[in-house]
């Protein structure tokens, strides 16, 4: 059976994008470098979990994660991941904006789907068989997938700094609008520049 | 030097209590036992984490934790802990209501501090000496110290729920408030019940 993983990399506060994104800046003032220098800077440490970041037969993404938040990416945006995104598989991108795929070097494609997270998340279960779905992100998609009780496991990128952004209405926050969960702490291991907690949902 | 370290137990999305707090219910609906079944149903597991909570020699906390959120403790009032509270040793109260210290046995004293959280702080310090002074709870109080800078040693109890309290205005949640933050997480330790991980403020 498929079974459905959630990444994430988070603020010990909780969140994971500052505001004001933009293409200059996809994650917003701030959050950038703080919330991803474990895996930009000091990949090497962090090998197990970057790899399982990237183990999904299929993926799914908010539209937000695809592209600037402003930007008019129905067009010819491909994505921040250059010519050879690293999914290697299909990619569900949820958006209102219907699109042709988009086909890039080492297997990657990217799929729109217009019609919600149950409707991506059943394309992307036919196209991964016995693998593993991957819910992308952002926050936002995955408060969506939480919700909706969609998911198995949540892996938790805690990095080390909060972000003070309470009260901003500009940012969402990670479990925004999702009923109360009962999680099982099934992994845990810390370095200086992150804290990575796995959780099943029970 | 006074070491100045502060325990929170929270949910992972950031709530160390729930709405309509009692004299019954002191950490308000649901949240009691989902944030706090690690120390009272499952001590033994997590006999480290409990006793470091309880090793400073003076400590400070809020008014919140030390009585009934709407309750008139200012009279007979002496905590939630019976005749013999486990803290052995000087506990300084926040509060906006000037009260003679009381005396219970086993060495704690609650003292009733007027002046705000440096005033409380600086005679915990003095109390304390070369010992560690510890910022019992409740978040409001963790907040207002974080928020001054004033805590050396963080240390979260991240109980495996979520509460789904976004948006309320009736609750208080850890960081309100708090500008950014730089941490450096030193220790983590997991069990089913509960996932502990301590910051150094840097």
């Amino acid at each position: 059976m498929t079974r459905v993983t959630a990444d994430i990399a988070v603020s010990v506060d909780g969140f994971s994008a500052g505001p004001h994104q933009s293409e200059e800046n996809p994650l917003g003032e701030s959050a950038q470098s703080a919330l991803h220098s474990w895996m930009f800077d000091h990949a090497d440490d962090h090998r197990e979990e970057l790899d399982a970041i990237l183990e999904g037969r299929a993926y799914v993404m908010g539209r937000n994660m695809f592209g600037p938040i402003r930007g008019e990416w129905t067009g010819d945006w491909r994505g921040w991941w250059g010519p050879e995104p690293p999914y290697h598989g299909p990619v569900f991108v949820l958006t209102h904006h219907p699109r042709e795929s988009v086909e890039m070097d080492g297997g990657t494609t990217f799929h729109f789907v217009t019609d919600g997270p149950e409707a991506a998340l059943e394309r992307a279960r036919d196209a991964a068989g016995d693998g593993i779905v991957s819910i992308a992100g952002g926050a936002d998609t995955l408060n969506q997938f939480l919700a909706r009780g969609l998911i198995d496991e949540l892996r938790l990128h805690i990095a080390p700094v909060t972000l003070g952004l309470n009260g901003r209405t500009d940012v969402v926050r990670l479990f925004d609008g999702v009923p109360p969960l009962a999680l099982d702490p099934v992994r845990v291991r810390s370095t200086p520049h992150v804290t990575h907690v796995t959780y099943r949902l029970t």
